[in-house]
This record gives structure tokens, sequence and C-alpha cells, in this order.
């Protein structure tokens, strides 16, 4: 089926720029087709600076050298000096995650961006999540607490634990993003793995 | 929320490449920051493939001189002197629809895009959907027939018309295809106006 759709195309730039499109995530050859004849009838503007600020963003794309998030400069705008608290440090998984923290504006320290998790199946390890930046980080001698805020999959917990293992070793105090039921939750309809855990967890109050 | 979330990236042409990423169809904030982020994080080689793409197709694009379809040589593959039956010519709004209709396989004939439908209040007359083009391309000897398969809107039918009214004049054999029960469809669950339609233009067996 999708051969037959690629083949009845009739100019071979356009099948080049429908199978360019399903590069995006989530799109398919259905949505790259009307993706690509929307630019081509209505939107020759938009795929202009489509293109154009792709090559920018491409040339100048380069990771912070503090957080080692994506950025265009050497350092970026959340790690240049500002009223930010230097002495706490978030580690997350994905610039996304660093994203959703500050949307809740009830962060005001430092971050750093891991760009992934550990996962020995795929061959990804410490290395690749740039733990020797991480811990070179922590050396400035004015951060005093990491808190980690990966993921709570498998994944996520895995990398939590051996990050805190790492800088245990070097003596700076770890933390960890504190796991519950949700706001808003009704214990009736939580996981009995996360029930479990927020007993477990439970605080003074 | 929108303004906040965009802010609230750290460098310039990141944010430029979500805004630019929102020219394609269907794609809020949120999926264009989802794409822009997987773009820069896993798939440079896919960012840097579509930058190209889309540039070389807006140098590239015409319309074929026959068929009035995208295409980037003068005369479209299908429009090339073929095996295909040159008496027959299906007039369809967009490019999506041809293609619709070759993915049936039912029909040999040529096509004309009209690329558009005529729509009075969006200021969308007879010249913008390339009527004259038209004309001129039945005026070949060859076309016996013209088939008009625009779509049954209430926009489709008052170009359909439209169209007919003009080739009529010019002594051109128009049809229109046919409105009914789809294949599988049953009468308990056909809305009544098609109903009504299948009744009145019953055929003879």
């Amino acid at each position: 089926m999708h051969v037959t759709l690629f083949l009845m195309h009739n100019f071979k730039s356009l099948e080049d720029l429908i199978k360019a499109l399903r590069c995006l995530p989530g799109v398919g050859p259905k949505s790259a087709q009307r993706m690509a004849y929307h630019l081509l009838q209505h939107d020759h503007a938009g795929a202009r600076l489509l293109a154009k600020t792709l090559d920018k963003v491409l040339t100048n794309i380069k990771h912070c050298e503090k957080c080692n998030n994506l950025t265009d400069s050497p350092i970026c705008n959340l790690c240049c000096p500002t009223k930010r608290n230097g002495s706490l440090l978030c580690v997350v998984e994905m610039p996304a995650d660093l994203l959703m923290i500050e949307q809740t504006q009830s962060y005001s320290g430092m971050y750093f961006v891991l760009m992934g998790k550990l996962s020995p199946l795929d061959g990804i390890g410490p290395k690749d999540i740039y733990l020797d930046r991480l811990l070179n980080r922590v050396k400035d001698n004015i951060v005093k607490e990491v808190v980690l805020a990966t993921n709570f999959t498998v994944e996520g917990e895995v990398t939590a634990h051996y990050i805190s293992e790492q800088l245990n070793n070097i003596g700076i105090k770890v933390s960890r993003i504190a796991r519950g039921i949700p706001v808003g939750g009704e214990l009736e309809h939580i996981d009995s793995g996360t029930l479990a855990q927020a007993v477990t967890e439970r605080r003074e109050i």
C-alpha cells in the first residue's frame, strides 16, 4: 500500500519531501502527504522559513557547558549568572523534563540535563548520559545538593540510583523528587504500587 | 500558556524552529516542541535532509501545463504520452483527490486539477481555479468527455455545475461521478439525503 502510494505521486521531489517529512515523530505516510500538499499549495512562505530555520538551528546547536541542555551559545540563558539558587542542581533526563519543572514555577535552582537515561540493554552507559560532565559540574563548590528528577520508570530509577552512588562517593548531598499520590488523586483509583510507596514514604505533618 | 511555553525555551533558534514547525497542518505548540526536540536530539540527518528537500522542491515546483497538477517538469508523468485514454478528462479539486482516484485503479483517462473550488464568499472565482486553462485543455480535439469529480459539498457541486455549463457551451460532453449508497452501506444507516438521491438516480439493470 505504501509503495503504491509513493509510486503514484507524479514527481520525484514531492515523493522526496513526503519521505523527508516522515523523520518527524508521529508523522506517517498519510500525514506526511497531507503536510507536503499543504506546504506546496498554501504555504510556500512557511515552508521556506522552516527550511531556513532548520538549517540555522543545526548549524548553531550545541550543548550548554554548564547544564548540558541544547543551546546556541556556550552557556545557556538558565545558567547565566542570575538570581537563581546556585546551591541546588536538579538532574533531569530530557530538555522537555526541564521545561515541565520550570513551568511549575516552584524551583529556582540550576539544572543538569542527561540527554538520556542508563539503559544497558540498548548499550547506553554512563558515558552516553554525560556523567563525567555532571561530576565535574558539582565540583564548583557552589552546588550543595543534587535533586534527582529522572523518571519513575525502571531506567529512570536505575539512573537515579547510579548517579546517587557516584555523588555520595564524592560527598555531595543527593535527594530524589517525591513519589506518592498525585494532587487531586483518589486512593480508590491509585495503583497499589504507588499507594504502597506513598505509605512507606509518609511524612510527619 | 503558549507565551510562557515559548519564553521558557532557553535559546532563540529553538523557539524559532518550534514556531516554524507550526506551519505544518495539525501541528500545535506541544507537537511542534516534541518535533523540534526529536530532531535536535535524535535526528540531525533527517532534519538536514528535510531542510534540503524543502528548498529543492520549492525551487522546482510548478504546475503541469496539461493537467495543472503540481510537478517539477513542464509536463507531469501522468500527462506524458502513455497508454492512458486521452478521450476522457477527469476534473478534480485537489492533487490528493487525483491520488485517491488513481488508487482505485479503475480509471485510465487523463486528469485536470483545479487546485481549489468556486467559493464566492472566500473570493475564489473561476480565474482562481484555472478555468481558462481547463477550457483550453479540452480544445485539443482528443478529449471527448469530461468527468466532473469535484466533492459532493455545496462548493464542489457549485463548481461542477459552473464547469458543466461552460463546457456545454462549447459542445463538450460532460458527466458527473455517481452519487448513491456506498459499497457495503446499509439503508438503515444512510442519511436521508443520500438515500433520496440514490432513489432518484436509480439505474436500470
